[in-house]
């Protein structure tokens, strides 16, 4: 039983702990996290099903008023487990590598921080060999998680040479006050970095892509040009985007309007947070222009990561050899590919 | 053990039925709708946890081509309960009142229907006793429904001569396409239906007040000033607040800086569909003027009314005699309160 | 002197009187319109710098009330002028060519008629000489008008064979209220109309693309990649948007962050509304993606289509027989270029 | 023949600076800001109307690369002028006084700066008299400049004693990028700091108040509860707005149905920037609450302040002895009141 901890219990680290919990060959022996936040006064609320421990800088008075209890420090976490999956803010992630490094624990980055803070920048499904036994591991972001499942999955099946992307990216998650955009879009340098990270996951295909900042808090939106080694037609997208796990492929006329939708969606299904952690793919967007073909993806930023970074445990402990076997067994556990069956 | 059914599976529908499921006291015997939506399509992926009745007008071959089982008509469902939960679009209640009639089945009907489709105009605490026995009640829409629990809880304890109120309205759901503004505050003509609605059920209380829609969808805010018989401090108001069980007394230092962070914090607790049933009141937003109290009040616009819809089927069909008792017993089965203790 | 009205006095008619106006070869003779809008309290507040004539249905009483003067009816307006241009609610256009026919007056349609109202769909840059000496014209709509300028500018000077366009859609223009959208992102079926027409003006170029609402009021944003009849670099593509008189190239560090600075920097300019003519075109978003070319533009919705409306007027009476001469003419009257010099 | 300076050419300062030059017995020298912002580059666009100087820590080589003529120092500007209208950022305003104190020059600070920068804390129509012969003048900020103007209409002709306010804030300006909120109402500590300076101003009212941020950018909203001398009537309310030249009453039947109405119409008036200084009431607001009356107001916050600030320069000077004469002076510069004639 491979034991986990997290580090920082922000909007992704709350969903490691979710996504950890739920695998039956993994054990989450507890999180992190600096002050009493609203999410730690809800594990409180709820019983605390999973342990708290404090990082370095914590007030422990803070939660004793609270009578929140604690079960030690961040490097006490550190001692009990196998690895770490670090969403801390920023930077940070950083500075807990020496920590790990000290005490011989591994560990997973999310996308926050520099690549050069791990041996491999990994993806579940498009390098997962690459991250066998390795000890530290960063994930890909939220957009760039979701945009290379949709193009690795045409890859393996027709070959892709060319993506050319718009990101229509959510300002702020819900909850947000820090940030945000009032009746605004707001341009970014292009070449967007998603572009640019797509590459290094996947060396052998040309990337660009422009990206606009919108204000809504549910979900991004990718429109994707992809170029094939064939001519790949509608149908045959389709094919391939519906054979896999951690892609919804769903229609205007069933409901699904928008990135909202997903959201509804997810509340209704009766999810944890109402989370899903596939992209949706709008059957009605696929077209094709040319020799190339065109698609619209929905990311929930929120927990579309989730599957890979477990995928990055599997890999990084050697528990399972190959990425149709790791990924199947995080899909697994996270009762994905379910809904089509 | 009282059967229950609910007409019309929507925002509202899907939440009455969730919170009946909860009554140990009910048997939720079904639901009805006319149309595959998101939410049937998000009921059958959930595996049929509530059977399922067409109302008439459906469709049954589009239920059969998506593998959705249904269980027989509207009518079918009404034959088999004591009392049905309507939350049907606007207006299809008061038809729908033709059948629960003709089959003798009490209903009791949401806050879209006019006052006249039903016997009592009826909220859970202001006054219970009155929908003991009826047959038809009506219950008061959303912001009326949170903003009574408070102007009640103030009233009860220290009497209430006058409110005088500012709604800031959500627009929308979230994952409403239909309606919505954009960059725009909207104003309605006043007063208010809600201030009218109130003095409805306190006709002891002057209430007038102003809305204005806003383009957000987590929440409706409300200001409320309130003459008391006495002068209310701001400890008093909060002393009888904080010992109501369906309202929670937040704090802006402890993060719940706005509408958004009770959303959060529903979705943290792991709550289905991240749904809280209490309304908000922060400590921050209460003042004294002259001998006037005045504070600010989060309403969950999806879920609020469910507790006070549910002790409307205790009145109804007399399980419980006082106001007490059947507030007491919805709230133990929502859990609601506990998170005091 | 071309005699000019406009039937339609709502956001795009205003724009379309104003900008008559401003031609010193044309002369405005009215507006037409139903009833006492904002827009027209507006006119009477600014003294009546254009005359009011009332369609059919409208309630003269009710002007007189108000102390509006009107100087006839519709039919009046039509019999003084040499073309009328057209801005009424769609479909009302149609039904007012029938009139426009039995006077023996031109027309142009804007974009929410259907094609088959007008002998040409017009484009002032793309397809000028079409229009020549033709009764009845029908603009592209604000978003195929923007997009055109630029992929005919590029066609222009280098040729171009395939567009596939991402349209990020504003839902609404500041002050409506009948429309909107709140927190969500709206998809349509793919492709989007606006490919298609601009297929229709461009009948060599093959065009796709996928559109999606997004919640803001001040322009719509495009990413359009397109392949040359040779390759096109980054700087090719920037002498040829730079020396457009209808395209305004900026950057991103001069204060261009978004669609809402071209709204901002229209009204510092001191511009009638505060609008600009010009697409705006980012710098910063040109990027090469093998052979292709990538870019984003800022199309102002409300103002856009005015200089190829004028454009229409200057065709069909036959004022100028080129589109470098009609155009420079419609540029020269409205100011367009002047800034780059 | 009053010299006037405007330090800070941002969202205020460019208004200030129009607003100065409208006045027929003021002459605006000049205005000082630090970068080529796009306001500073939208006057070179427009031809330099007004002479540019430099303030500390400006790059000269900057506004040379770009052609744009610079008239001096900010000192030199300082050194022309009888008072600057200081619209710096929070802070520099204070700084500033350093150098008007050495050159002897009256000075005009808006509502960002510290009261104790300021002889008086200014407000035209409330205490005009106390701002005569003052050499530091504070403006209050935009919210309470509006509200006070309504108050101050009660007050002088019913009396008034208390108000209890409700502001729903719009939380960004149109072209703002670096503060925003999406989808989210965000609360602050009550009493709301408008409600404090109110009573600064009128020390004989008592006020209170509970303020809401908004994800929107045309308008804050208030609703005010005002408790006369005397019992107000709706009509006794509506006579004494409709006499003020600062206030403008609306009706939702006219199309004002919210606060994107009022930036709509000043755009269709052809104002500069579509800018309206009055305040909107709503006569659909008013409401009678026992002896209370209640009412809703817009305040448009980019140029609200502008006719005080004018008022403020008046009275430093001594150029009109009363505010009935002062204001009058500012308001017929500005066209303020001609629309009810």
């Amino acid at each position: 039983m491979i034991k986990v901890g997290v580090a920082g219990y922000g909007t992704i680290g709350q969903r490691l702990a979710d996504g950890v919990a739920k695998q039956k060959d993994m054990e989450l022996v507890g999180v992190a996290d600096l002050a009493p936040t609203l999410a730690i006064r809800a594990l409180k609320e709820k019983g605390m099903p999973y342990d708290l421990y404090l990082v370095d800088g914590a007030d422990q008075s803070k939660f004793d008023e609270l009578g929140i209890p604690t079960a030690g420090s961040f490097e006490d976490l550190c001692g009990k487990v196998d690895i770490m999956l670090d969403s801390s803010p920023g930077g940070i992630g950083a500075k807990n590598k020496e920590i790990y490094q000290r005490l011989g624990v591994k560990a997973i980055f999310q996308g926050g921080e520099k690549n050069s803070v791990a041996d491999v920048f990994f993806h579940g499904y498009a390098n997962y060999e690459k991250g066998l036994d390795q000890s530290y591991l960063k994930l890909t972001s939220c957009n760039t998680t979701g945009l290379i499942r949709t193009v690795d999955c045409l890859d393996r099946k027709y070959g892709i040479e060319r993506v050319a992307i718009t990101i229509v990216r959510r300002v702020a998650d819900p909850g947000d006050y820090h940030r945000g955009l009032t009746n605004a879009l707001q341009l970014e340098q292009a070449p967007t970095h998603q572009a640019v990270d797509l590459m290094t996951i996947m060396p052998h295909v040309d990337a660009t892509g422009i990206l606009v900042h919108t204000p809504v808090t549910h979900g991004h939106f990718i429109t994707v040009l992809a170029t094939g080694k064939q001519k790949i037609t509608k149908e045959m997208a389709l094919e391939a985007f519906r054979a896999h796990d951690r892609i919804r492929v769903v229609r205007l006329e069933d409901g699904f309007l928008g990135n909202a939708s997903f959201f509804k969606y997810g509340r209704d299904l009766g999810h944890e947070r109402g989370d899903l952690y596939e992209v949706g793919l709008w059957e009605n967007s696929i077209v094709e222009s040319g020799n190339d073909i065109m698609y619209g993806i929905h990311i929930p930023q929120e927990s579309v990561t989730i599957p890979e970074s477990i995928d990055a445990i599997r890999a990084a402990c050697h528990m399972q050899e190959t990425r149709e076997a790791g990924t199947a067994e995080t899909n697994k556990y996270l009762g994905l590919g379910l809904w089509k069956k």
